[in-house]
């Protein structure tokens, strides 16, 4: 059997990590329990590195592990770039086998993946595709799921295309998906989101092509968020569901927002959750949540309930990921008075063009 | 007796006003009945006076004045900068005598002022306060408003400080309130919304002094929504309220979000503009919506329920107040599944610090 | 014969074409022969617009045409986007026949055309570029000039792709170069590029296809500078260069500098337009100088002679264009001691990658 | 006597410390004589500290030192944010003692010290002032150097206000200069550029007052180049000059240029480094160049000589501080084809409003 834990902490920069650290020196968190970080950080792409640089090293302290040590043990999301109400924080899982039998109740599981490394040349084609579709799979046997609808939440990191990786990849005669660097990390996000989509059934193998990628957007996950990073070189898998391999106190529900204004498929994820209320969650149900995972997909489309938005053509536009996620967080977040919430851009097959992915962690009632 | 109408209109870009040149062209709209014109505008703040200039030209050609003459007769308020789901649009406001008696029931009204234009060295000072506030006490006679709970919302836009206004007055041996544009455009801001509050007794005549504008906020108008251009040289003042010398088929109500997750502060503007509903707005109820003015406030604070933000620190800090006006917008957008509402940025005196005041403008059901 | 004079003109904001009607009140231009305007405008992409809108309007006064026959009586190419040390502008051509025999020395002479309007599926194929051969054909012929080489300069703006027009194609069943607009925004300015060098035999025949455009960069034009924007539906080319056709008191010279700091590419256009110096532009001979017309090339790279830039991968890489135009406005305005001067951004077969064209027009000596 | 050595390295990122590790790891640089680094890093704020804890990491590594130790001994200034052709990258500064006589030339020596802690309430005061005026006149004492005119570059990085200082000082019932973060900073560089400037003689003692800061800019030092961070508490002095005491290979000199496009004012400065040249810089001249450090002014001004710029006004103008050291890296850096030189904004009694300092390090000829 399995325990499962889940921290969310505040962070005052994107290189402070003391609330972990003042949980590991007062023996509530068992360092060598964690299993993965999930952080939204503040600042531009390299605070994600300052970020994940600070983790090592204080996690490196406390363990006696050296840094690399801790980056191949401890996945580390950083979904970096913070807008609006979005508050910066980190959730640190932690997990451990503990004797016992099933549980009645199906609670919160976790599966951690890594694929191989990615030539720069797949990324963003089939080739990652599948290789992200294994992970989930594994990463679905590892957390002791075996129904797909207990599958509420996978995070991935893949790789971008760098300037270095393009020139690797013609200096051995190979092509990559395209010299502009923002059209291969989309398509990065996407083939891994397809990858979900794959190994959760959601779609078939012969949709998955190298054309259909970041083209035919009628294929795409529910339960998939995906990004990407220049310091990435495989694609980290962290899924989420429930199994009655877990003892966790905590479950994990998701819901489909079909568009940013769609209260009723927040309230869904929330419901599933466990959650217990009517058209608005009071406090007693709000104070059981851990956490929630939010898939922004505004940026996919310039209008919203047939009004015109100016996310794809205004000046700030190159920031419509950032507006993305700080009008979704701001949305779920004013349902349950609590920003400190994760968002992720990405409407690359994650869900349907313009929708939102909502995954909330709570604690069980029972 | 007094007639008002009210028209929100889509726009396809800073320059578009063919919605209505449409309505004047079948007959819809007498243009010689158009008293007003708010609108929030995409683009920088060039974008305003693009958006202004189009205005002028078309109703010049349909009015046969000169665009001078329109220029002077409707005031035109360009509310600039769009983010997330604001959709750029412009509410039209008529306003005709007609004969009748009194209405059982009090209606929108509107009165309208131009303040007497300002020097560059009375921006953001007492003076300004006063003159403002004078503007306000006219405009609620003209609106045929007796009862200081009956004003609503009162739309100001004010003059910013720019080089040249800086050096004219250097030249004059004055000083202006500050040599930096910012803080002076805030200060003017500011001055303005002290301008209502005192002309509504939301402040004393005792705290009007030079020193507490843009520093005691305990000062403040619950019904204020100030902005500044470069484009102005005097305070236009539109005041919004319900009479009983209107017969308009629109009530107007408002309410104020004590922070920016307060949806019971949203519910309560919804609510007095006469709509009814329980915890969330019905389709039948959102239909009677002629229009939402917003006053955004989230750009006055780091940190929201104890979440630290990163509005005022982050590499994007200086578009902070496009992401106050994006959360808002799409926090009260998501009640009503509607984004084309208007959403103005201003924290200086303009509700409490962090406050976002709601206007609405509904059908009556009577 | 054909006289040319040229008016390079300061403006305080994207609206203020005051000092052009100064001129034309003071009777030292007679706007009937203004033939080409090319302003550097502030603000973002719809300060363009204003300024072309507020052009019409006051030519339109001066002249008793109407607005729709100045803007199709007169190309106006606005340059949008300003940084650095950039100063708003514009130059006004004025071109008038009179009576006289052809000059010993060639003068500056201008050739004005416009293509068909295009398809929305047109835009950054062959299809433009053979429009844009033909017209810049028809424009040397208009300007009297004969020689390959007496063209230095031609300027394009062409059209971009916008929702509008993408679904106009999609609903025709026809394909356009992308969906994205970054991508077939620079594929129009690309294929126009084209078009001048194929016009020039800068390129042959056989290299325009449509996999070139954007692509092979081996194949550009040295004289031609292109800009897209919403606005255009079809494709304006002012040519300039000289012939013995005109007697104009002005000569055009111009250079390309191999990279952006090649300042002899930079000397060799001012020594070409007639100016005479060693190592350092004297006072004497920059007081000749009537504008100068830059084509930006350093967003083309990351690196500049072996040092990497953060151009394309900083945070503020959007504006890369901005950039690159800010930089070498400063370089060739510190040469001058004057930033005045146009520059635009477009590396898409605008001289070979990273390359910056320059073009000097000049008072003739003699 | 000393010895002091330059080394100037590139960066692919702000955690790429890997020059300098090689450097030392092949026996070419001994760790423990490193006294100072200066890096230009890329990136928002944040990359600062991620290079400082990169450096702190690997120097740790290399000489056994904790972190904490290396951070108390070499101080580091990171100066932030590229845009345009600069190029990040960072200069080693090593210094030894070693036995031998007073040189006849001048050489470049160093002298760095660090104030005391300063509280919130005296950053951007009179009490700033004189603390780096006393850490200057101590590095010049530790630099050996007696005659002013021999000192030619003083970097300090002082304390910037943040939230929690501020609140710290109200809680002790102090005020800070200022409660805008913004003018806080300008304001706490401006009390470090007259320390240096009240330390070399430039300006009175009697000039120095509160009120001074920041508003007279008659005061000022033609040496100092002053930046602040949110990571410092203390300000830090590194000053550079030309000393009998050292031995090194290099000079250094300096040379202001009065405004953005004085290029006789850069061209000073390499002259007194040492290089020969008539109106422009040979190849042979420019490998003499150790590195340059520029200190930019043209953020202090919306002109430059009579042109308008948009520095200050435009959509852009929050980034008006980095357009400004790109403009002048552009510039310097086409005088001697290289990009990879330091430039720093700060106009604060850091020369002349509007005006550039240039400090040349070059190998001495004898």
């Amino acid at each position: 059997m399995m325990d499962v834990n889940v921290y969310r902490l505040p962070m005052a920069g994107p290189s402070d990590v003391s609330e972990l650290a003042k949980l590991i020196e007062n023996n509530e968190i068992n360092p060598n329990d964690i299993c993965a970080i999930i952080a939204q950080t503040e600042g531009d792409g390299y605070a994600r590195g300052y970020c994940a640089q600070s983790f090592e090293l204080m996690l490196s302290e406390k363990t006696g592990l050296s840094r690399l040590e801790i980056s191949e043990k401890i996945p580390m999301l950083m979904i970096g770039l913070t807008g609006g109400l979005m508050s910066p924080h980190y959730t640190v899982f932690t997990r451990k086998n503990i004797d016992g039998s099933a549980s009645s109740e199906k609670r919160l599981s976790l599966g951690i993946k890594v694929t191989r490394v990615l030539l720069p040349e797949e990324y963003g084609t089939k080739t990652q595709v599948h290789l992200v579709a294994q992970a989930v799979r594994d990463a679905m046997t590892e957390a002791g799921i075996e129904k797909i609808e207990d599958v509420h939440c996978v995070e991935v990191k893949c790789p971008n295309l760098t300037f270095d990786r393009l020139n690797d990849a013609i200096s051995r005669g190979k092509k990559c998906v395209s010299t502009n660097f923002a059209e291969a990390g989309s398509k990065s996000k996407g083939a891994a989101a397809l990858g979900v989509a794959l190994a959760l059934g959601e779609i078939k193998d012969s949709d998955v092509t190298d054309e259909a990628i970041c083209s035919d957007f009628s294929l795409f996950s529910n339960v998939a968020s995906t990004s990407a990073g220049n310091e990435q070189v495989a694609c980290k898998v962290i899924l989420m569901g429930n199994s009655n391999q877990s003892v966790s106190q905590y479950i994990i529900g998701s819901g489909v927002m079909k568009d940013t204004l769609d209260l009723e498929g927040a309230f869904t994820a929330f419901r599933k959750a466990g959650l217990v209320f009517d058209q608005s969650i009071p406090q007693s149900q709000r104070n059981k949540i851990a956490t929630v995972f939010i898939n922004a997909g505004a940026d996919a489309k310039g209008t919203i309930r047939g009004r015109r938005t100016t996310m794809k053509s205004d000046y700030l536009s190159s920031y419509q990921g950032i507006f993305a996620k700080a009008v979704i967080n701001a949305i779920v977040g004013a349902l349950i008075g609590d920003t400190m919430i994760l968002a992720s851009a990405g409407y690359e097959h994650q869900g349907p063009l313009g929708a939102n992915l909502v995954a909330v962690i709570a604690k069980a009632t029972s």
